[in-house]
Formats: structure tokens, C-alpha cells, sequence
């Protein structure tokens, strides 16, 4: 027996290969497909529109698949309404739950689309309804309790894809590959211009970074981009401010002596002495207040009235007493800080870069920057659609972001 | 002003290269030194004592370069006796607190030597004295309580390097560089030949691992090694073990569609789900026993009665039920369960390598292999001066080691 | 003013983002396209069909353009007739020469389409006619002779895109991607089905070997490979022969002591004495026959009747007496060892990798093994579009070969 | 039977770890040691010297030992006389002879001894007697005719290792070590003023370059680099010349769109017709002087009077006429152009670096800068000691120098 559901797809479908991809899709999922209508638009600049017949043998695996799909931005002709099931354990979703893209979503009770607040992936959708109307919000599975209507299957659910800005100049670079062969002064102007459009959106900037950032002598420049307003929020963790604190305390990071270009390998005495410094005053904005810390980028975030959130992980030492150190904690931190933020710089770290994927909705541009391609190309296999990967020197790229988006920056030099 | 000692090393000086690694360090610390006695071994067995006085300008600076000298193995000639501070708040050591070394080290109170326990980085020592003697042992800064007794400064601490094996064959590869150009049979066999006398010696082997494990299709050989007895603790993240049960659950991993080769790069909804199917069971032992779960590297470590600890970080979803989701305790959960352990193969994860090479004796035999030299690196950057690298192909590698350590496992091939 | 021409494309279109990967180019050649028909595929078996109206703003332009899509396998709807142009110095192709793809590829005369011999990348199309017809074949711009008849334009001329065997198992890895990530023991197998069906089919396995080959002490396998049958062909620079008897001679390879897995990093003084060696003896078969070289993979060759093409690099050392000093003659000696090849695997070789994809037909199954992921996408990066690379070590990716294809292997170790 | 030979060695032993290397040596080849006097230097600044004898069962052995010592600035405490022997074949030294390193070497006949002219690795010491006296210089093997009278074994011998000077700030950054991990800004800095001070001793500065100086958007600044002076040699492939050619006739370079970041990985088109032009012209001054090439870094240098010699390899198309396709023939154009050469920077090519460090003085700075680490560290290892590795975004560290020594650069940006 096959089960069998209609889907449609509109968008640059010739242009982008997003189709292959779908298909593809329908093959892992054990499916069978036929391409039941195709609108080709003739031109450019217009949309094409595939109808698609799908069908597998199994009802779940079906229901699986239109998940999957919608995550390529393809919808059911008919979604129907949606349907509910109630959580019978804290932090259990059940059984046949929709799992959640980043996309923007809707979803209809009653005849009416409901949008769904703050969209992030791999959540769960909670459905409120009272008097007021119906409420739908992405919920992760952690939080989930007994109780909880979730929308379960693929019916009644309705996503859309961001439209790549094709016409545009900035972020045309790297929309499907990652490459440290591009000209990299046109991809600081890329990213820049990005900044500056989102602060002119009123939109925050928001920076995820590693210790890198520190170690390749970025820590100066960030710091001119900080008071110069386009470092609105940080994410780390705890290596990128005890490395950027042990650099304000002791002039090192890790035993690399930063002004000389000189290093040794290890020096875990620095740092280690260095957070301790740090707890004793209380917070790195005790520390600010009382003198403790005179400079680096967690001071200038302080001084500069600007949030950070820094989330522990299994290799911290101390931590910093800013640090969460329940990873479900860091990540609650984490999503409350995300409104109105309007750019997202990644740098320097794989861990945090991942980890801010996965709860940014896909309509905001993102940009990471790391000299290794695993990273960057790890970032883009999460599912990540909307980022732009840079593989390049951090140290020098920071830098030269700063010569552009801060016209005094290098006088301080 | 300058403030003085003598310090002592004895060793292989002259083969080793530590000779000049140590005066690096007594550089960046802004000393100085004069070697004042040298006593070359003249032959290849012989040891060599060297006798150097070393000075700074600073105090501080000397007793910190001191505490330093000793991740070298160097000792004062004389060391005199222990000074102790006691702790003013919880979870802050002593300004000047002894920041220990993962070498054997001893502490003299009232002219007798106290072996300090459990040797472990970047802690401090906690001196217990009441009428059974004197107990001395290491301390993580987060677990120090108001009113505990810290070693302070280097005065009367005593550590000894372990001897390098350099006369035997096994683990003489790798002693000071990272490299994918070496004969990889000759390593098999290598790693092979510690894995079996840590088990004849009645210690155990500890495994790290990456979701790298099963993407690389690892996991039977894996799986087969845990049936011989050669994986007695894991220490692991949400992501190998979900990708390990997705794969039973769905016979996928991240969606790459393990028994034929072919991959598609995301597939989020599959882990997912295979995460919500163990929450639900309330634990992996639980999937286990109820028939859920019914095979993977998770089910042959519970069906085969071994210890794993998994530890969270800040880009997991759900997590899975066994996850410790505070890092600080996931890390007192790992040191727990280092006792006899004989053996560490650490394989594809920078994360949880880094996190166990910080808690893990110096005088444990350690291999990381990683198909990326920058992880490798990395750890042996950290400190962890025992760790040897295999920059390879995770799958070939633990499946020509299972094939080597389990006669019978190509037979199920 | 506008030129305008019409282009058709078949094959598995929605599957392959083939049509993207067009419209991509005719954008950067600052063209423009309607689609005017698309008669899709309704099934996974089905072919689609494209019909595309493509114009520029410069008739230069088009005509680049158009030669550019047959790479896609995309061909006029009307070619007409080819144009020729007689070439007017040695060594330089005439303006507006048709510049090759390495695909089937047939030209129009009279009416008449005649096939082209040897399909190579990059080259012109000679064209000879006389009572016994027309003969087209390609030649490289360095052999060209003034007077010759060289194809010009895009006009007159059909490709073929070899199909992709998406129903068969092997060769289904990688078609697209290049990852470090796949069951290696399954790419394992799929390579070695690749080169028995070559040797059932009575076709020549080539390889294309680097020094990593005798670096990761995969020299044994592929000397078991070798008497077995499993290499033909090989191509190779300086380098790969002289390691390979280096170690033979002296039982090292740049000083890597082969045996034990130990290693020092120069050893300088080795090779140059190896290669004095066998320059003596005047040539390695000459070295082989008088009893001086007794060992490895280029006594393997000679011992079995194999051929290899040895060409030089300007930072070879010597050269051994066997290698082409001069880079084009060669390309001509390798050229003239394709006859009959059926299978080419590349390992751990990024310079003759890429020599030997320029000048492979492109329906010859190829496959790249390198450590190195860059080296990989290189080679996919020039065109080769046969290309499946798989990022792992190559020590243990031979070994395993070895033992899949060679029964008694493994007894000998 | 055991050969002796006493050796010494003289310089900062202690703090340079070479005479862990020198030991090292001596197990490679199967030697044994023992350390009969050492000098320690009791401050900083002092020297060491140590006096070592060693011994094996094998005089061959003992003989290729004391020449491999040579390469770390051992030599024999009594060098004795050189010993002669003469070449029977064209292009084959004589067995035993002495295999050159790249350090200041001098030669003792009749108790005086003789400097050798142009020192380079991997040759032999051809050496001519005559009324105006001895003289003794480096000759290739390729080069070496029947007759010539070859330096024989290491008796006679001395060499001494350039200073590195560890007082001055500039290039004392990654002296044994590759790391991405530096403050970038202060390397560009060391880099600039390595190159200020050749120009102000008279001296020339040598580049290496691969293509991706030009897919990385460096081609203006190093454009800039030769108007000001600070390119007076490149050595070069095919590669560089041909996409710096084709990005100045099309505007791109492999395809990619330079000025706007989009890329689109093959092109080939482009390039080929690029070298069919230049091969048109005659030459790449030809079609400058014609005016058919405008712009570009081989623009730059014609109209500058700067050298260039082009090397080419076997993945070359085309290729370009200025190309020296013979290997061994570009090889000795190399060595023509190294007189008074100060400095030399190499930029993202891994063939033509191992090239020019084959045949470069020890006592000439050098420069390494690609974005793979693995290409810096093959340098390193291929024994150029004086080898300097910054891993680092090539396009902009090229910028970064750009603008610290040539003031008007940015301004025309």
C-alpha cells in the first residue's frame, strides 16, 4: 500500500537546485515522486512553480518526509489543519511531533494561519489557545511539560524561504560554497555593508567568537568595533574572555606574548590565575568597576553597556563567574538575547558558531569567519542555509573590518 | 632588586630538547639564568643533571615562573617546606596559590614528603592535617569551599616527569610531532600492543569520542571492541551517542545513509527524533532493557555492563536523558571514573580530548586520532605532554585496530 | 544589438542542478536566457529535455558562451556546420578556436558528423580531409603546426555527457561532495568493484601516484597490487620512484624509518645518493635487470612488464634517469598510455592528479585519494566532472584495497 | 669493528635543541655516541660548545653520518684533508661522494682551506685546480661531466651555521613552529622591515608566487609592491602568469569574478585563450610593448625592468611562451638570478617554494605565507632551516604589506 500527498514548491527553482535537492530528499526517505506540473519562469527574475506527486509505503515514513520538506521550503497543496497531541511527560515531545525548521512558519487551526513566534530548529511547535486567539511558539524539548498541546504531523503547517537577495551585491558571495580563493577586500566590504545596513535597521549586531579571536591579535580592532557601536551582543564561551582577561592582566594569551609575535605553546599558569582573579572580584563587571580590568574586548562590552552571554563546556577551567554552566541555561541565555538582532558575525569558533545556528531564525544574514574549512563548511552542513562562509586569516580580516567601519581606528595604531 | 634560586632537572637533557624549553620559559617570565653545573651523560642510557640559577626582578614573577619550571620537571635544589593560605571564599583559591601540574607530585610538611593524590592540571592543592598524618590532593577552583587550607607559591613542591619509554618499541612514534606521514599499520599495531597490556596489567582503557566514530562507519569495529573488553569508560558528548542510536533507530546518521556510502548533509529530523525516543524511555539503559534500543556502540557498552559518561554542550539538541547537562559536573563525573585506567585512545573530538587531557595523569599512555592535524595539534598544545597523534582516517583506523585486536571480527564482516 | 542563439540540454535535469550550474554560466558571461519548453521527467527514470534562448550583447561573447555550455553537455539546437581556420604560426591556435571539454565530442561537415579521437580538455580540434574522409582529433596548443585546419567557434559541433549510473551501487559516493565523513570500508569495496569490472572488461587500471604512497608505508600493498594485476599503468613524478627506492636501498624514506614508525624529518642525503644510484646504473629497468634494486613498487613494475610515465617537477633533485625533464614531452608520453585505460585511481598527488585529469576522456571512471581535502577539491574544481574523491589516509586506504582485491595478501605480513 | 671520528659543535646548544637533532641523527644511522666534553654557556649570550665522539660498525656508514651531522653545523674536530675522486659518467657523481647542504661550507686541500662558491642543497663540490689556485663551488648532478674531480666523503669539510639572530625583534617570530594561532599585524610589520633592510643593503628581493596571489585579490597590492621597488625577481609557474594574464584581458581568473567576490569554479575557457594570445604576441614583454596586456603583475614587472623566470609543470596547458618548459633548464635559470638576493617571500605555492629553497643559501632570509599549513610545514621540512611560516589569508596579508610600505597605496584604492 502507498501513501500519497501533493506538494508545490515555488522560487528559483532552475536557479538554485533546490529541486535536486528535494528529490533527493524523497529518495533517502525511501519515496517515489512525479513531477506533476512545472511553471518554468522564462526569465530571471521570474519564479518557477513544480507541482510534485510523493508517496511512500509507510504513512509514517510519509509524514516524516513532508517534515523534511518543508524544511526545503516545499508545502503540501492541500495542508489541511493541524493536529495536536498532548506531552504526557516533562521534556518528552509525542510521539509524531513536528520538528521544527528555522524558517518562517504558519499553521492552521480552524481555517486560520496562525504564525509562529520566534522560529528555531529542531523544537518542537506549543499551541495556546484561549480566548485572546491562538498562540503557536517553538518550544526545545528540554522545556517541554506534561500537558503541553504540540502540533504533531505535517498537516496544517506552511513554511517560506527567505528569498536570497540575488539582485544585491552584498552577501552574493559564497551562497553554496566555501572557498578561501575569493578576493577577500571585496568580502570585508561585503560584510561591512551588511553591519551597517542592520544598525541602520535599528537591528543588532550580534558577534559569536572563539579564543582565536584573541590569539591572532583581533582583540584591538574588536575592541575599536565595540565603541564604535557594531558588537551589540557577544557569545562565547569562557576561553575567548579569560584569554581576552589574561591578555588585560598579564600580556599574554596562552603564553603567546602578543606584541612580539613571539609564543610558546602553553602557559596554562596565565590563565588559570587569571580567572581566579575574576571570581575573587565577583563578575567581569565587578572586576570593570573595580579597577581589576583596565582593557580588552570584555572590558570595552562592559564599559560600553553591551550583553554578553558565555556558556561553559566540558574543557573549562574555572570557569569565569559570568560562565552558565548548565549548557540547556546557556542556551535559554542565548535565545533571549536574539531579538531584533539584524546581522550575525561568527568567528573564530565552531562550538558557539553551531550552537547560534541552530537557534537563529534562517531570515537573518550570517557570517562566519574561520581559517579552517572544516569549521565553516561543518557550519553549512548543520543546515544553516543562510550562512556565508569566509575561510581566512581572522587576526588580519578583523582588522580590516575595523579600517572600514571605523574611519579613526587606525590612527590609534 | 633581584630575587634568586637554583633549580635542578635531571633527565635526558640532551636528547630530549626540555633543556631549552625550559630557559623559553624563564625568558617570556622576563628572568634570567646561568647554567651553573652541567653533568652530561656520555652515553645514550645515561641520565644528565643540570644545575641553573635563575633570577627576576620581581618576586611574584619568580615564584611564578617557578611554579612553571615545574610542568618541566624542574625542582628547586631547595625546596624547603610548603606554605599554605587559607581560602577566603568559595570557589576562589589564595592569590598566589600553587597552580598544579598532571605529574607526580610531592609536598613537604615538617621535613616529610606527601604525595599528593589524584594529580590533575591547572588545580590547586588542598592540605587536610589532623592525627592520621597529612593528606594532600587536587582541587578544580569551582570545588574550593571558604576555610580550606591552599598550597601557596613554589616553595617545598617536588614533581617527577615520567620516563619516556625510549628503549621500547611501542609509542616511540609521535614523541614531538603530528604528522598523517607515517606507515599507519606500524601504529595499529602499536596502539594495538598499549591497549593489551594496560588489559594484562588489570587497568582499563578509556575511550573519547566524536560523532566522527560513526559518520566514518566505526561503529561496528567498535561495537566488536567493546564485546573483546578493550573499552571499559567512554567519555562522550549528546552527538555521538545520538548519532549512534539514530543510526540503530533509522539506520542513518545525520542522515548519511550508512550501509551503501551515499550522504545527504543534513537529515536534522532523524536525531531528533531518535533523541525523543530515549527521553521518553527515561534513559539509554532503559531504551535498552525495554527492547527500544537494540544495537549500536550505547547498547554494547550497557549490554556489556561498561561506563560511559556523556557531557553536554551548548549546541545539543534535546540532550539525551544520561547527559550531564552542567559541564562542571559532567567534568566531577569524568574524574570519577579515572581510577585505574591504563590506557586513553582518544578519537575524533577536540572537545571531549581536551576536556579528559586536563584531568588525566601525566603517567597515562594517550593516542588522539583525528582525520584533522589541527585537532592533534591542539591537544598537544594544551599540555598534555604524553599525548601522541595520529593525524588518519578514523573508520580504516578503528577497524584495522578491531581487526587486530579481535580475531574473530572479520569473520562477522 | 543583440545575438542570439538556441540551446538544448537532456538528461536528468531536476536531479542533477545541471541547469543551475547553465544559467550560472551564461550570467557570467553577461548573458541573458528565456527557458522556452521543459519537458520534465515525471519519474526518477525519466530523461528531461530543456529547450533555452540564450543572447549577449556581443557576438565574441556568444560564441564563447556556447563552447563554455557544451562542458554542461549543452549543444546548439542548430548547429549548423563547423567552421575551420588555418592556423598560422606553430604553437598558436587561431583567434575564436574551439577550446575542447574532455566529453564525447562530434563535429558537422558536409552534413556528416564525424567524431573526434582522444576527447581531451583544453585543446583545439584538427581537422584532416582527404579521399579516405574526415578525420577530427584534438591536439594540444603546443604541437599545433601553422597550416594545420583548426575547428572554430561553436558552430557545427554536439558533446555527450557521459550518463551518471544512478542505478548501479558503486560510484554512487561523492558524486557532487567531497568529505572525509563516509564509511571508508564501503568506498573500499566500490573502488576495488571499479577496477575488477576494468580488468573484466579487458581494460588498464592507471594510477597516479605521489611520495605519500612510500610515506604512509602503503609501498607494500601496492606492490601486492601490482603482481595481482591491479596496476598497469603508472604516472608518476620524481619523487614517488625515488622514496620508493630509497626505502628499497636503504630501508628509509626521507629518513623515515619505515619499519618502526619512527621518523626524523630531513634525511636529505638519502635520496640524492638513491637517485646517484640508479643514474648510474642508467635506468631503473637497468638497475632492476643488474641486481641492484631488488625491491619495492618501481621493481614491481619492471618485474612484471608494467609501464610507468615518470615526469619531472622543478623541484626535483636529480632526476632519476627515467623522468621527462621536459614538462610537455611528458604530457605527450602519458597521453600516449591512455589507449585502453578503464579506470584511473589518483593517490596522494595533487600536481600529476591534475596533469592527468586534463588529458583523461572524461567517461573514464576516476577516483582521488588524499589525507589533504584541498587536493580533492582541487581536482573536482577543474573540470573533471568524473572525479570522486575521498579524503583519508591513504596508508590504510591501500592497505585496504590490497586485501580485498589481492585473497593472499594478507598471509605474507 | 667500530669507526670513530670525534665532532664538535658550537652555538646556543642549550637553548636551540640541537643537539637533541644531532643525537637523533646518530640512531638513524645506526650510530652510537658519547659526549666527551661540554661547554655550557653559563649566561644567555654565551656559546656552548660540545665535543662528541661517535662511532658505527660501518665506515660507509660512518662516512654518510659525519655529512648528514654537517647539516646541523657539526664538524670534525680534525676535518683533515678533502679527498677527490672523479666522475666517470656525465651527470653521475662518483660513489661516496659529498652531498652539499646549504650552509657557508669551506673545503681543505694542502692545509688551506677554500670557501665554496654558491652554496645549495643536494649537489656535489666540483672542485678546479689550476695556477690561480683552488676553487671549489656547488654543481647539480644533471651537471656533473666525466672528468670533474668531486668532493669525496666528509674529511676536509667544514660548514658553519648562520646566526640567527635572536636579539633583533624582527624574524624571531615562528622559528621552529607553524601556527595560524600569531598576531597577524606584527608579522606584516617583521615582514616589511626584512624587506626595507634588503633593499637598504643594496639587495634584491626574490618573490615565489603561486596563482592564488591572484584568486586571492592580491594582484593589486603586489602590483604596487613592484612600482615601489620591492619585487625585483619573481619566480613563478605557468599558473600565476597565465590567471594574472586572463584576469587583465577578462576580468577574471579561473572564473572568478574578481571585483565582485562571485565565483564559478571552472572557466577554463578563459585561460587558454589567455595563453593562446600571449603565445600570439611572442612573448609576455611582446605583448606588452604591443599593447595587447595593460595590466597585472607580469605587466607590472616588463614595464618595471624586473626578472621573472616561469617554470613550468606537468598540469600546464598552453603554455605561456615564456615558459621554460624543460625542468633542469628552469632550475638553472633559478639559480642565474639568486645573486645578491636579500630576501625572499614566498606566496601560496608549495612547488616552486621547495623549489627555491632547494637551491637557496641558508644565510638568505625567507618567508613562507599560504593559508594550508601543511604547505609551510613541508617547507620547514625539507630542511630549510632559515624557512619562516605564517599561515595566514594570503590577499590580505599581501594587502596588509601593501599598505605598510608603500604610503600612496591605499590612497588609489
Amino acid at each position: 500500500m502507498t501513501f500519497t500527498e501533493h506538494v508545490e514548491i515555488t522560487g528559483h527553482l532552475m536557479d538554485t537546485g533546490v529541486l535536486s535537492r528535494v528529490l533527493d530528499d524523497i529518495r533517502e526517505y525511501g519515496g517515489d515522486w512525479v513531477i506533476e506540473k512545472i511553471d518554468v519562469g522564462r526569465k530571471y527574475t521570474d519564479m518557477s512553480t513544480a507541482t510534485i506527486k510523493v508517496w511512500t509505503e509507510d504513512e509514517d515514513d510519509l509524514q516524516r518526509l513532508l517534515m523534511r520538506l518543508q524544511t526545503r521550503g516545499v508545502n503540501m497543496v492541500d495542508p489541511g489543519e493541524a493536529a495536536v497531541d498532548v506531552a504526557e511527560m516533562d521534556g518528552v515531545f509525542p510521539d509524531g511531533f513536528y520538528s521544527t525548521t528555522n524558517l518562517e512558519t504558519k499553521v492552521r487551526f480552524d481555517g486560520r494561519w496562525v504564525q509562529v513566534e520566534n522560529p528555531e530548529m529542531d523544537c518542537g511547535l506549543i499551541v495556546e489557545r484561549n480566548d485572546g486567539g491562538t498562540r503557536v511558539y517553538t518550544l526545545p524539548m528540554a522545556d517541554v511539560k506534561a500537558g503541553m498541546n504540540v502540533v504533531s504531523g505535517a498537516a496544517g503547517i506552511k513554511v517560506t524561504v527567505p528569498e536570497a537577495d540575488t539582485s544585491s551585491e552584498h552577501f552574493g558571495f559564497m551562497e553554496s560554497d566555501v572557498s578561501s580563493e575569493k578576493p577577500q577586500a571585496v568580502l570585508v566590504r561585503q560584510v561591512a555593508e551588511g553591519m551597517r545596513e542592520a544598525k541602520a535597521n535599528g537591528l543588532k549586531v550580534l558577534w559569536v567568537g572563539g579564543p582565536g579571536v584573541v590569539h591572532t591579535g583581533a582583540a584591538p580592532a574588536m575592541v575599536a568595533l565595540v565603541h564604535a557601536g557594531f558588537v551589540d551582543v557577544l557569545f562565547a564561551g569562557n576561553a575567548l574572555a579569560t584569554h581576552d582577561i589574561e591578555s588585560s592582566l598579564y600580556g599574554t594569551s596562552l603564553g603567546v606574548d602578543l606584541s612580539h609575535g613571539r609564543g610558546v605553546p602553553h602557559g596554562h599558569e596565565h590563565h588559570i590565575r587569571a580567572i581566579n582573579t575574576i571570581r575573587k572580584a565577583g563578575s567581569i563587571k565587578a572586576a570593570v568597576e573595580s579597577g581589576v580590568l583596565t582593557g580588552g574586548i570584555m572590558h570595552a562590552l562592559v564599559t560600553n553597556d553591551k550583553e554578553f552571554v558565555l556558556v561553559g563546556s566540558v574543557r573549562d577551567d574555572g570557569p569565569l563567574p559570568d560562565v552558565y554552566t548548565d549548557v540547556i541555561d546557556g542556551q535559554r541565555a542565548m535565545r533571549g538575547k536574539l531579538t531584533d538582532v539584524g546581522f550575525c558575525m561568527m568567528v573564530a569558533t565552531m562550538l558557539h558558531s553551531v550552537a547560534t545556528g541552530n537557534i537563529l531564525p534562517a531570515s537573518i544574514p550570517l557570517v562566519c569567519v574561520d581559517i579552517n574549512p572544516a569549521t565553516v563548511t561543518k557550519l553549512a552542513d548543520r543546515g544553516s542555509s543562510q550562512a556565508r562562509g569566509i575561510v581566512t586569516d581572522v587576526g588580519l580580516f578583523v582588522e580590516q573590518l575595523a579600517i572600514e567601519l571605523v574611519p579613526e581606528y587606525r590612527r590609534k595604531d
